[in-house]
């Protein structure tokens, strides 16, 4: 058995294709198009390449992006400043701050930076007041991560409703809402961390399984019910010989790519996963390109909200 | 075996012990006792009862309790009227609109009212934003039932970091947030609900049970791993003697307490778990004292942060 392939890169064209029309309409109704901001600070070198995607994305879509770059060496005042004038523009109807600030920012300063977005643009849908919406079900900007997972399982034709599902994993940024998303969707959801025990077996009673650790290759075939629908959300580099060696036999796909680029980008689900799941997103190509279609798809969304609310 | 029974009451008293002095020391410093305002509407008796016996809590607590009673026949501008009085307003610091309003209102009255309060002053814990900051593991208003579990569970030495725990019932008021308050003590948490398959043996692999469903004893000793804490939020008044004859044998307490006042008080959980579960809630005497002492707890929190933001 060779579980399915998710295509992320097909669910997030399509759902971008839709968003196009929605951006043309909103352009012509009020005589500009929907605005993102994008605040980069630092020099990661991830970030970077995310933030370009972003940029790229809602160029392609029709709609204003506005880079606003600031050295590693800004300070957080520097930061919200930038943000406060993002807040009261008319022209930026989303703000993304793109994670993580440099580190010598304090740990605070990313909770500090979100709190500050005006909820209306809060396109990440990380602020306080949109995730108390998500959990009471009502309408909102969601975090896209796991908003994308929905789109790709009703898109794959996945059911969700009555289904066991487990997320292994507890971010505020993945896994709760993902958790929140999947139980407003009729699943019966559990919720795994670090102190979960007998997580494999736990892991096993899944129909739908949503790896969010950041840990390489961590969900391995134990892990996974025969058939089941395995999710992956996590993305890390591997640049070490000897990890890649310990987990990937020679001649695999993932070792060969290691050994032409000098890394790999793994998920947090173990290739061979797939001769166990019914179905698999792929890690590159599955839940990344979902999360910046969904991007688009909130930036429209409080675009046309922001005129609707003013009308 | 039987089960050690929780004693809510006892806890409760505990807790409402902890707040008096907090009263006490406020009052001295602010110059005014905190003040609690309770808007409460028509002649549900259920709700003349909860809000009685919140009055009576708070004035024993030293607080300033200010009930504002509706008819039935109220609108509900009347009630968004009352409620921005109270916001307002320098010496009410908690308010507290009792649920359910009146049927007439319509079905999005209460979140409509709920909506409107202070979030400073939202002693419930019900507004978007007061849950958001629960969800992000923030300093907030929680909500009272969930949040007296927790001090239950603590107070009584039962372990919750790693253990297994399912709650049935996804309510904003109840079972969600009892999910994210045992998430955040490290149990790994399942949330079942109306749709979940195999609910019963899905039930008993966990160390620690929430009921709150609201249906007289729908959880049976199938549902109970042997020597499981289960806790019932469950408050259902039973008068049908068919009913009662069907769930509980002649001779059996409640029986007798039927037999003897024509209805009886039962949760979700059937008193026979007795009998499986290490530790069971009795109904009543068991969640409901606590949700009122955490109310009071809430009160004096809102009042102790409302007088800090203005120095």
């Amino acid at each position: 058995m060779t579980a399915r392939v998710l295509d992320g890169n097909a669910v997030a064209r399509a759902i971008r294709e839709e968003v196009a029309p929605g951006v043309a309409a909103f352009t012509a109704t009020a005589g500009r198009p929907p605005g993102l901001g994008i605040v980069l600070v630092g020099d990661d070198p991830a970030s970077h390449v995310y933030v370009r995607n972003k940029i790229r994305a809602g160029m392609e879509a029709g709609m204003f992006v506005d880079l606003q770059q600031l050295p590693a060496t800004a300070t957080l005042d520097d930061v919200l400043g930038v943000v406060g004038r993002l807040n009261a523009s008319d022209v930026h109807d989303g703000i993304l701050v793109q994670s993580p600030l440099p580190g010598a920012m304090g740990r605070e300063a990313e909770r500090a930076v979100f709190d500050v977005i005006d909820p209306a643009k809060d396109v990440d849908g990380f602020s306080p007041g949109n995730v108390g919406l998500l959990v009471q079900k009502r309408d909102c900007l969601k975090a896209c991560t796991p908003a994308g997972v929905i789109e790709l399982l009703d898109r794959s034709g996945i059911a969700i409703a009555g289904q066991r599902a487990v997320v292994i994993g507890r971010s505020d940024i993945v896994g709760k809402p993902m958790a929140l998303m999947l139980l407003h969707r009729d699943a019966t959801v559990t919720v795994c961390h670090s102190r979960t025990t007998s997580l494999a077996s736990l892991c096993a009673e899944a129909d739908i399984l949503v790896a969010a650790i950041g840990r390489a290759c961590m969900v391995t075939p134990d892990f996974v019910k025969p058939g089941a629908t395995v999710i992956d959300v996590g993305m890390n580099r591997l640049d070490d010989a000897a990890t890649v060696a310990a987990l990937f036999p020679a001649g695999s796909k993932k070792r060969e790519q290691f050994e032409k680029a000098g890394s790999v980008l793994v998920g947090d689900v173990h290739p061979d996963v797939a001769g166990t799941a019914g179905a698999l997103t792929p890690v590159p190509g599955g839940v990344g390109p979902l999360t910046i279609a969904m991007l688009m798809k909130n930036t429209l969304q409080a675009a046309i909200a922001r005129v609707a609310a003013r009308a």
